[in-house]
């Protein structure tokens, strides 16, 4: 059966948990394992690190791969692009029940060597492959795995290409087509270019920002947006509080070089922003200056935010967790009056964050933001640009790739809606070379 | 009686046909004369150069200043502070009916004789005065007017300051906090702040975005994401048209500056294109490059799309009019077929505007678009920040200038709503030190 | 080939233009021949009832069916399930391409004959069959057609179904399960259900309201909501203008009725309410009052207008056109001050109708608003039920016809999104039992 | 000082913790004491029984009385209009501090009564006295209270008049227009229209809908919209559970007369359900049939949805807590798995409530619904009428009540712009009729 099959584990309904499946022969490859976190948000008393992968998928959580049983064949790898939860953090509750490497560039490697550690129900002993982008690697004597750079909002993502002998698969899950990503390569286009010249047989690509017309703003805009905010201001002396994704390191190494304009002292705090930046900077990333000061620990924060009271607020300039009002982060806890840390009048709280559209993280910003408001911090909203691709740059990398099927995952239907729309204008029919796939559904493509 | 009168002419209830009068004694000064469009624009068959103040005061385009016969005083001056048309645009209404100058900086008295040239219906023998930011003027013995150079999303902008014996009326009307305007001055932080040392006794206040959190982004941005959306692309050789704002002199530098790094001829479109770009060119605002063509008159556009049709998009970057999507403009000539320029599927069309709030602006931009893809074009949205002040930004503003009181106006309930929170912040009173007018209303403010 | 093809000819992508034909060997049923408006709207000049059909397929107007060349088989028979021009109005462009009747009941051929002579570019020549709800015709040996009487914002109103030897096809565009319409039949919940017991193959139905939640509320509320309006108030000598939808026979019942409490002489006023009124009351459809006056002609309506000024508007309840701000419409020339009836401080204009979700319409009753209020109106919005089924509605329905196959139409991706999603918690599978078809596809569905 | 004084306590610059003071020579009367439960609802601690006032008032949740302090005069009444928490529910907390009886209709008293028993941190013993809609009573010899009814979505509220030697003041927070509201009395127009004759001073008026066109729908609407959900179904056997308002005894009385045309048992669940309908049916606002069962308890809600599992969801009508997914209430513990009633698939979850407009109640319902709807539940929302006036309605009224002066209360800075634009409309002037307070302000009127 010269035929290739597309398996839509999860994230093809929704956003997070996303996990696609390639049958190539008896051979299957998994593209990510995410998990989705608004669902675990509304069951107040969930313990993640403690449950069971059944009860995950219950709850709508975690992909549910027991429809892997009905799909004949073998896995041979778990292959994840880059290191967001929503594309790795299903692997300490899924990994195991394959006997199969996890491959992902090293800084993806990295951040699942750490959720494996911290996951407290099962024993995840996958073999890791750390593959740099750009690299290849043999899974079997018939797939073979790419890795191609590609910007995004984590440093180290790729699109995944898998050459098979019925033809090539792209895995676009996530990008942005950003010239100038401040960190990190840049979109390899001659790479991309030259798929499209060889042939491919099918695309599975990310539709978050489809919706969403023109172009995604360079990461370049959000620095120099944020050098704005940090540095045009004549009232310099006020305390300033930045809080932002801790797995951003482009973000985090602006911030760092504004705050070296500033004349300040850039202090990361909280135990996520300790762990991505150490990953990064172990492995080569980011370039730390000497000054920088980074606590993960809650006393040593609460000490370090004594200090900065102590010393004068117009010295530091504290990076802290807490950007989607998550309980027990340290500016929710910074709100509350639970550290030494003193909001006054005309303190600046920067948001480099977007508000992930969800009701529960709504609902957190809003008792975040009220309660710093009422202790007269002034609130400097969607400091950021997206990492997502927006409309145009789907229809660049698709007019590029060429593929003779695409398949929207990573959103929901009104994410596909989007983007088939924007693929029906360049050609594509649905159905026929557009495909609408559903949690669960098994697409099956001839050479 | 010493004491000062500040009479909400226009603009208090809404945006447009802006019109403050400031009485001092038994002498007035007026600031600004402006027309409301979205007024016009319902008024299908309206045809503004040749009807008569009192129709359009009635259908609520222009201020009405018939409410000025119950205010004892002279009016001395007419006082402009930047050559938007909700600023300008009804002095060929109503100017001739006051004995004043009319007192405007270099670009803006050069608009402003425009205006008066178009008028079929009044003369308006009004003297102009143009005075530079930077400068004085004694408008009376005891009235003098500063100008105080400010960026805006029309160069040569200024704020006003009146200076009376009873103290000075600031009129900060509009204005963004911008350190890096790419053409034109910066705010003078310095001028501001040596007001704020001195006292004022009042600051009248434009509050457009000040629902809106955070800081505007500079002018820098807009150019950044320009550069982004022209140059960051493989598919560089297709068509390409930008449209902005005819009067954002800055931003048709910008778009200047990328043609050449396009290695593409700038081509600007539309009447009011050559208008607004010939007078700051003359003036040496501008300078513009030997390769740019400019064409005001239908045929002279017609001929030139022709050109670039005959010699390939892609030696070319037309600029033209038709953001809003107005009726008769270039773009939606090209949008209907009525012009020589052939859009083809790939053709881009980017809009560097936003979509002007009114729900006839909405339908105009709902056809245009339409309509261009339906011919094919891909279209980018909103390459653009704003010309008016954020909530921070009026915070900033406030703070450094410290009025006894503070007047919002330029906008509706909502807008000068959220102003009035954020001065509450600030140490303000509503009805004691912060002021809300409404059209028609006087408030006195003793020193 | 014992399989049935559902070809998607137009109203698939968008709402407006429906057509679907339905192919049983070598034979063909076409199901409505609609327009679509707002794509008529954005071309300000365009004269539909003089242009060609070819012309108003490129504009996106009417449905394309030139792909009907592709399919083979001959068109028996032309089916319109009710009287809306989006689902009759294409037919006096495309009709007479087919040799076949065009069958509707009785009120909706009336409608269809006026729609017929109305037209200046075509001679359409079908013969017009009327066919009562709960009544059946033989189109061929092997089709026959059965009306089930269902409840929609325009009387007489059906699901059509047709039998064939491979199975039956409903097709239910539009509907709504009002329990208690207040004129016409009810849902024929027997006939509904005698069909999910015998089997059915195939549904097409409408997704319009699918993603609103809960059930449509029934026509009982929206004469409800009227009575409250006009009688409810102290103020009972004021002007009061009703507006609504001409074609809505039981809304314009209800405010005769209402009226009749108020004791006011409901004056309906304008072409379209003279044109839908009158057919209802020759086919015994509504019993109008001998003291009802109906002037379609804009003389007419003028000297009522003059007549009602004259005698005190506290006799009279206009009920007029321009719901929708359409130009030319009464309510719009009453607002332009364009008739002798003076808008006074307090009068009522009661809108008992929705704003149809498109820029321009919103434009258009933005400036009739606009304009209505700076009179001195006061406006009742709204007071209005929608006519189509609500996503619980389409539980029902579903879950009573129980068809094989599911698809989608009359709507945008969005709607059908909301109801692919509703069909999935009913147990339907997207791609295997609930199909997503676009505007000139085909689904081929085996019994 | 021949003048009245208006505090605007609490409730002028948001929605909750209503409070306002009148100051009528050296006497002062207070109307409504508060709470706002969205601030309790950000601080996830928040114990609010054992919490002290200034505790509560530093978070924003109750009226910052502590500016009585600077009012001269001695406050003799404390005046309710009727019994939501944000009128009655800082009573516990603030009413001890004056020596001054609490005024209110019955029902309101009761009410009352049960929030003073609870209260674990203050002692109110603050004379209570029960006044009936229709009555007078004499406060002091110059002070008498009047009490009008008025609908709203709770029984008993009236409308409450001081009487003063310097005019009447009417305070009209809150209320709808409702001329059949399902139980107890209608608007009293007449008394309404006499003080209107007799001539007002001032009146305050809640504003909440004031930005909605038209009329806010009759009581009744909601009635017939639940008989439809609830009646109008073929499925009638399957489970349905009605959640809605525990105060809003005319919703829980058209409840009980829609169980009994359907043949099912209403049981009402939940502590508050028991609270508010025993207090109603101790006062014979409401008579209970024989069948009806009310359970307060947990243990006994419990056992109740265990019978109802035993015997047949098609022989009960659970009426719920739980309509804005308060954590705790019946309805989450049933999405929870919490309690015996197992959710099947085409279950009825009737909503008839809004969604209260904060991002807390927000993620609450997010949650539910989410929990719901995974255990296949149907949802049924937003069957439900306002109980606030609508901008006609408030028109209305004002135009009744014409009083000198008019206040907005109860809302924020966009509710009350909305007021005062329709206010404008009605002849009144911002500053001299109409007057914008902000909490912690006062207004002095002369007659």
């Amino acid at each position: 059966m010269e035929e290739i099959g597309i398996v839509a584990v999860g994230g093809y309904n929704e956003m997070g948990r996303n996990m696609t499946a390639v049958v190539v022969g008896d051979e299957i490859v998994i593209l990510d394992m995410g998990i989705r976190l608004d669902r675990v948000q509304i069951h107040e008393d969930a313990e993640i690190d403690r449950m069971h992968s059944l009860e995950l998928i219950e709850m709508g959580a975690i992909p549910d791969d027991t429809i892997m049983r009905d799909i004949n064949g073998t896995v041979r790898a778990i292959v994840c692009t880059h290191g967001h939860l929503d594309h790795i953090g299903a692997i300490p509750k899924l990994a195991h029940r394959y006997n199969a490497p996890i491959i992902s560039t090293p800084y993806t490697t990295a951040l699942i060597r750490q959720q494996i550690e911290e996951e407290k129900k099962f024993k995840v002993n996958n073999p890791l492959v750390a593959l740099k982008a750009g690299d290849s690697y043999e899974i079997t004597d018939s797939i073979t795995v790419e890795f191609i750079s590609i910007p995004h909002s984590i440093i180290d993502s790729v699109i995944a290409v898998l050459h098979t002998p019925y033809g090539s698969v792209v895995y676009a899950c996530d990008f942005k087509l950003d010239r100038a990503p401040t960190i990190g390569a840049s979109p390899n286009f001659n790479a991309l270019k030259k798929l499209g010249r060889k042939g491919v047989l099918a695309m599975i690509t990310e539709t978050t920002n489809s919706a969403r017309s023109g172009k995604t703003p360079s990461e370049t805009i959000a620095k120099e947006m944020l050098r704005d905010v940090l540095l045009g201001t004549e009232e310099s002396h006020v305390g300033m509080i930045v809080t932002t994704f801790a797995s951003h390191i482009a973000r985090l190494n602006a911030i760092i070089e504004i705050a070296e304009e500033m004349g300040r002292v850039p202090v990361f705090m909280g135990r996520s922003m300790e762990k991505y930046l150490m990953a990064a900077h172990e492995l080569g990333f980011i370039n730390l200056p000497k000054n920088v000061e980074i606590y993960g620990q809650r006393k040593d924060v609460d000490k370090a935010l004594k200090k900065i009271m102590t010393e004068g607020k117009e010295k530091y300039l504290p990076v802290v967790t807490g950007h989607q009002g998550e309980p027990g982060s340290i500016l929710v806890r910074i709100a509350n009056g639970e550290t030494p840390f003193q909001v006054e009048s005309g303190d600046r709280m920067i948001f480099s964050a977007n508000i992930i559209p969800s009701p529960m993280t709504r609902a957190n910003r809003y008792a975040l933001e009220t309660k710093l408001k009422m202790r007269g911090a002034r609130i400097y909203d969607d400091v950021h640009v997206s990492g997502h691709a927006y409309r145009e740059d789907h229809w660049e990398l698709l007019r590029m790739v060429q593929p003779n099927h695409v398949i929207p995952a990573h959103g929901d239907l009104a994410m596909h809606s989007a983007y088939i729309e924007m693929a029906e204008d360049a050609g594509y029919v649905l159905g026929e070379t557009v495909h609408l796939l559903r949690n669960g559904e098994v697409l099956f493509i001839e050479p």
